[in-house]
């Protein structure tokens, strides 16, 4: 199947052919498999992106004083984009503050055009701060240093990364007179998981938070583990049931023809694989990695968050899929399909499976930690191969690849989940929690509202955090109306807390002339 | 000054007279500085007592995984007493869960009558949990390895103690298979601090606290820092304005006694000192500790919380104080009046002036790192000698005693304390926050209602967690009334609680039945 038409003038421009790295097969889906991508800086919306790079001095554990007794590794520095501060009326004026993800914060604050095109509507200064042991956040001097074992990757965890934040906030605040901004947390994915529990760890220091695209139910047993493969697969029979159907003929079909003699040559050369494949597994990982992530971007418009998609792109995928007109084998239209998904450029000629040959994928670690997200593919319901999750096979993996034992409840027991209705129907608020049904990640979210403050916004036809994204000329009405709702809220949220501390201290007259919520 | 008559026949009935230890120094009055001392198990009331021993295998770091790389270090035996489970009605039942404080569990428990008493009346489940570093709940093996420095005092840190009750809370309610149990926590002093920061931090564990004299806002300049020496002051001054005035005056009275020829002996002679004086500031931090610890414990009847004493102790001491019939001098006065604190039932025939001559006292370190309360005694109002704080020269102290460095602000960083009506008034639910006003904590104590439910209840006689001690004859109606309104409110918790959880799941008429709550 050759590249679509309308780019091979692309192509034919292009120099060089890199080959494409792709997830290790180890765990499959997670969030933030993604995260080696390196940030493109090619948005249009460039006065929107205006920062200054920053480097906060952080300290590596904020929960014990063993640092103390060790030297200077008890530091690292911190990276965070601080958005241009020339129109931002301190002292008071909103701080609008994303919780970094597991990976380059240029990349996320790319990917996050929201907060920057509506921080200006709010005259706050925008802020994104890097997640240790990601980017340049590096513990230990060095990348290769905090990833050369268990002993440095202690200290990459969901709760040192909120103190991270937490610290930089105080800090940040203190250092520009400015102890009353209200601070709104940002986060979509695992950074969406961060800004919901943040706000609810540190309401002295936050107001509210915007959490998009947040599974934070995607522990213990609190949703089926079966959600997220059910609901990708559901993405595909929604735009064409024969798809679903042939996706999930074709792991036993597969499978078989590896096991034919030359069975893995030939399959190596259907799907340009580089290196000749060993098994018929690792294909496999690779072709649901594939539909997985297609079931998080699967926007309305073209879009480049993890790959190059066309709008749609399930829709494309199916279309592929689908069209036997060739007399193509099932092998032959799942690689035009995935073909979508890993090369919808044309500028690769092979692709290669193992993208982390050194273990220096930091969610691997977090995920053989504390991110125990049970996920499994139900026969009956989904279109993936079969797959039972188990804690002792992970905590297996897991010593096996880092000699480190699984907390698989800590997070619930830290963060919560379990009856979060009653448990917050009447503790905290100002919490959205925004997710899309077509995203995989809405299983494990929060979907219905659990206070009058504490709001589940739920876009029947969004994808993963799609609110956060930059606005385009296609959005839909829906999503406009959506963001506008989200706006909306975070005013009410502002408008609070104004009158809140002007109630207080008498300086509601000042503070609301200069934030721009009143009337706009 | 001989001791009161009426302790004589007592006196004369002891067969040897143990060497008093009292606080060091280093260090004006801090909570639990009291923490070395003996459980007694004297109380009567026995039955309300009655639990078991248990031991809980617990993680020496939860927010990092370096305990993996370290092997048994990474693991302690947490202790707890579990109250009796015979009339308690599992599953649902409520829980009464004590977060101990800095001390012996076996000495709070016995302390903290109040716990036991009301159980009955909600048929719930008291547990008492003891601190980390605390008691028998030693890391490292043993007391001494745990307190051999920095390094092993790390993982002294309140988020810690936090997540160990989180923790430990979590398990036992599965063990029992009792995940609905509603959690009430407990605590007092530093406890309640606990308590308070951790039905924040933790609400799906708890449905509410009981902090009984917490003094959450005694960090950085949340409050004054002079509010604790002004009210121990103002103690005095309501017994008697002659007493008061007598304190204030002594200071340079010994400060000049001290320097005469043969002063420091004539001083160790008149205050019965063990070993001679080496300064005068050794005495008057001495001396200055009881007065201190008299604002704590200014009960209306005879007690036994810090030290043997009488009932309403500073009138008492400032009837010695004011006593000059028999021509004493100041020196002997003061001595008589402090004789009250230390030495109300004549055991002590001298004193020791130096309590933790090997640095074991994990106070000490707690406020080395985290807990910086700054206190300041304000010559204008103040009867202490003049006292400025200064966060550079407690971490000089820190330093040179444990070679780690303070943290300042990280208390209100982590758990907050600024703005905190503003912040809590529409976040957070079921706390009360309850103190009594004659103990200089209050100063630092939550005094007004934030919330419907987060609750300020104020006692103007009260001393230090009046509350929760056991209920004796002798106490007077409001504190009757006081424990009642508690008692109510923690009812209502209970009531919303399970009402919430039949509302969700309508099991409510089952669990109503076994709870006691509705209808006594």
């Amino acid at each position: 199947m050759s590249p679509p038409l309308h780019l091979l003038p692309l192509l034919l421009l292009l120099s060089s052919f890199p080959v494409l790295t792709t997830p290790s097969p180890t765990y499959p889906k997670f969030l933030g498999r993604f995260s080696h991508r390196k940030p493109t800086q090619t948005n249009s919306n460039s006065n929107f992106y205006s920062y200054e790079t920053r480097y906060y001095t952080q300290q590596l554990d904020h929960f014990s004083f063993i640092g103390d007794t060790l030297g200077g590794d008890s530091y690292f520095q911190q990276r965070y984009l601080l958005g241009s501060t020339d129109k931002w009326a301190r002292p008071g004026a909103p701080i609008f503050f994303y919780c970094g993800n597991e990976g380059d914060i240029v990349w996320f604050a790319e990917n996050t055009g929201f907060v920057w095109e509506i921080a200006p509507r709010f005259n706050a200064l925008v802020v994104f701060a890097e997640h240790r042991y990601y980017g340049e956040s590096m513990p230990y001097g060095s990348k290769e240093a905090a990833y050369s074992g268990a002993k440095s990757l202690a200290y990459l965890t969901s709760a040192q990364a909120l103190a991270d934040y937490a610290t930089l906030i105080v800090d940040l605040k203190r250092n520009m007179s400015s102890e009353d901004s209200p601070v709104v947390l940002f986060g979509g994915s695992y950074a969406g998981m961060l800004a919901a529990w943040m706000r609810l760890k540190y309401p002295h220091i936050a107001i509210g938070a915007l959490a998009s695209s947040a599974p934070i139910l995607q522990f213990d047993d609190i949703v089926s583990a079966d959600t997220f493969y059910d609901i990708v697969s559901n993405d595909f029979k929604r735009e064409s049931e024969s798809c679903f159907n042939s996706v999930k003929k074709s792991w036993d079909v597969l499978e078989a023809e590896g096991n034919d003699q030359n069975g893995l040559a030939k399959l190596t050369k259907t799907f340009r694989i580089c290196h000749t494949l060993n098994n018929t597994g690792d294909l496999i990982n690779w072709i649901d990695s594939a539909y997985s992530y297609l079931g998080m971007v699967d926007y309305p418009y073209p879009s480049n968050f993890l790959m190059p998609l066309p709008a749609n792109p399930i829709k494309e995928v199916c279309r592929h899929i689908d069209d036997n007109s060739d007399g193509k084998t099932l092998a032959e239209r799942i690689y035009a399909g995935v073909n979508v998904y890993y090369n919808y450029t044309g500028n690769y000629t092979c692709f290669d499976l193992d993208d982390d040959p050194h273990g220096m994928n930091g969610w691997q670690w977090q995920a053989c930690t504390e991110m125990i997200m049970p996920l499994a593919s139900n026969p009956e319901t989904s279109m993936f191969p079969p797959y039972d999750f188990s804690f002792a096979d992970r905590d297996y993996e897991c010593r096996m690849t880092y000699n480190v034992s699984i907390r698989p409840h800590w997070i619930t027991t830290e963060f919560g989940g379990h009856n979060i209705s009653t448990v917050l129907e009447k503790f905290g608020s100002n919490i959205i929690f925004s997710n899309g049904l077509l995203d995989p990640w809405s299983g494990g979210g929060v979907l219905k509202n659990i206070s009058d403050s504490i709001i589940a916004l739920v876009a029947p036809l969004g994808a993963h955090h799609i609110d956060l994204r930059p606005s385009t000329d296609e959005d839909p009405d829906w999503l406009v109306n959506f963001r506008e709702a989200e706006i909306n809220i975070i005013k009410g949220w502002l408008s609070d807390y104004y009158h809140a501390i002007g109630a207080s201290r008498s300086v509601l007259s000042d503070r609301s002339e200069h934030t721009g919520v009143s009337s706009r």
